[in-house]
């Protein structure tokens, strides 16, 4: 009899305890994510306790893989290399969701509501818009056609206020704005000759201006998003590949821009300079030598600094550069494949992936010193939750 | 024998039960509070679902309560008017604890890393820090004496990057930058002579620039965080009182101003006014009239709208004012005693407190109508959880 009712007190316990012992209960504001590349996994982060609280695997290809927010901070949303999407429970350790939407994908948005999930493709070309909640298709935007066999890709994907995602179109040399705030009927403004070959894109942390990088020309294409009566027009014609006299090893993320004060510093194409920008008139106001080919330029959130990584050879190298001197202040050796950096969001400590080191260095931004290093398997992005609340992030 | 195991059954669940029912395990980047200033209560929402979670009473006396939020977002520091701090577990909807530090406060910050909580206090005035985590007493940091009698009342705290606060001393005129980077040892920089009687002050988002209103003198004070060297100094010379033909019903919040741009919007006092000013020099560039005398001057997060209450007997009354063309392009009379406005992170929605009519309503910023109106007793101050990762709120 003991035995039955210890059976049968073991089997009603079991799911309350399993629920207890796998979910948390606590606040997400200080939690994030650092994707392993390699494993197709991903650590979820207590930024707080600078410790590890869940390995979740099986999210498919992440090389390049970026990750969005649900707006309660508790869902994050992986797009990986493969076309898969997956909603990962933080608070569990689990996937919640996960789906291949596309064949090939660089990169996706949350909308400002928090309801649309959109994904960009390469193959097939095109936009495609989910549900956040399950995964469901709400919108498939194919790209405009390039030929009889293949739709342009799609690139440089964001989020925009009132509802809207900006994405460019990299064959056909296009910017589109998709108003989804009827998601039953998206409504597309087309920008047509916005320049040759847009890669990568960004959208000024104010929502207000959405600037495509170029691959099959100099100079950047803006659309300020206030005027789209104006179009797309094109500026800092110096800035690109031009006659480069060293090799490009990598075109740099335009993600990485750091606006601080009037100021946006940008990573340099194919040279050892950051570009200092004046970002009311969108003109060149200096240039800073650096150590290498930048890849991210990265603002702490303040503004007074900004974090430099670099493309190889010379991706063991960090510098910070002093946002008012324009001096470079620090240079150190994290370890080879420093690839990604993330401030905490209110700009204390700045968190670093070294891939070949297989861990993630943790710094304080004041005194520039280590506090701590965590176990990582090669790791790469790296997401903070605070993320959920900012526009293009 | 069965109602035995039953017993035995229910005495096993009941923890498990009662700690499920009581706590959420859910994100907790899309909630926030309103505080029920005449109740001394504070309603927890889901500003997902537009939907109360708990109402947590106790607080003491709520009247100009104000709060911020631990790294986390879990926890909630409300900070009342009779000395009270108490800390609010907002995923259980319980005290998790609560002292008398005062006898009269008025506000307080926490600190960068989120390991300290500030209280500025007119009775005893000085300066009092806390521990995040149980609220112990950290430092005690006495004002400049007045007389015999007493210390000069503390205003105007703030948070400000590199684990600093800054505050400024009512009666004496100073400004003081505390430096909490070594907690035991707190390193005071003093500013004197700013100007008579700072009644309040703010820190711009970046963390840059400190200003105090005064309100024995026109003008404002201004410390330029990165360069203390330089002093304080007095910008718009021209705002403040003066020679006004109005009775000032209320010297506005300070806390209220606009960042939107390189243009800043202030209320003016005692004015039908909003002025505009360029804060990269601080000049007056522009004056807008409005309905009556502003209180709270509130930029959407994409800086693209400026949301303006007003003092009695105007306090019915909203106006939106397009911060492009500086007109308004929207007024409409909620209810009478429309006191406090909260974005939403990303700026989709507003939240404003009619107290009169003991509600809140939820706007849409995109097409300005009322989305929803959710019952709280006499709301006052909204304060939303992605206020934990910014600085000086």
């Amino acid at each position: 009899m003991m035995k039955g009712l210890s059976l049968l007190l073991s089997l009603l316990l079991l799911p309350v305890a399993a629920s207890a012992a796998e979910c948390l209960t606590r606040g997400t504001g200080d939690m994030g994510i650092v994707v392993e590349r390699a494993a197709g996994s991903l650590k979820v982060m207590d930024t707080s306790a600078h410790a590890e609280l869940f390995r979740v695997e099986g999210l498919g290809d992440l090389s390049h893989a970026s990750a969005v927010y649900s707006r309660d901070a508790r869902y994050a949303y992986v797009f990986g290399r493969d076309g898969g999407l997956t909603k990962v429970d933080i608070l569990c350790g689990t996937i919640a969701k996960r789906i291949v939407q596309g064949g090939n994908s660089i990169g996706g948005a949350i909308s400002q509501d928090g309801s649309l999930i959109a994904v960009s493709n390469y193959e097939p070309g095109g936009v495609k818009i989910f549900s956040a909640e399950d995964l469901s298709l709400v919108a498939d935007i194919p790209a405009t056609r390039v030929d009889q066999e293949k739709l342009s890709k799609t690139v440089g994907l964001v989020d925009a206020p009132d509802q809207k995602f900006v994405v460019s179109l990299f064959d056909t040399g296009e910017s589109w704005i998709i108003d989804m705030s009827n998601p039953q009927n998206p409504a597309i403004q087309r920008f047509t000759n916005i320049g040759k070959l847009p890669y990568d894109a960004l959208i000024t942390g104010d929502g207000r201006y959405y600037i495509a990088g170029l691959f099959g020309q100099d100079g950047l294409s803006l659309i300020d998003l206030w005027h789209p009566e104006k179009g797309a027009r094109l500026i800092l014609k110096d800035y690109g590949k031009g006659d480069q006299k060293l090799p490009v090893y990598k075109m740099p993320h335009l993600e990485g821009w750091a606006m601080a004060g009037d100021q946006a510093f940008l990573p340099a194409v194919g040279q050892h300079q950051v570009l200092v920008v004046d970002h009311r008139d969108w003109q060149e106001k200096g240039r800073i030598a650096v150590h290498g080919q930048p890849v991210f330029v990265m603002a702490r959130p303040d503004g007074r600094q900004v974090w430099v990584n670099f493309a190889f050879p010379d991706n063991d190298t960090i510098q910070v550069i002093d946002t008012e001197t324009l001096q470079v202040i620090k240079s150190f050796k994290p370890g080879k494949g420093a690839l990604h950096m993330e401030f905490s969001p209110r700009g204390e400590e700045v968190w670093i992936s070294i891939r070949d080191q297989d861990e993630v260095q943790i710094y304080s931004t004041r005194t520039m010193e280590l506090i701590k290093t965590l176990p990582v398997d090669k790791p790469s992005g790296i997401f903070f939750t605070a993320r959920a609340h900012q526009t293009g992030l």
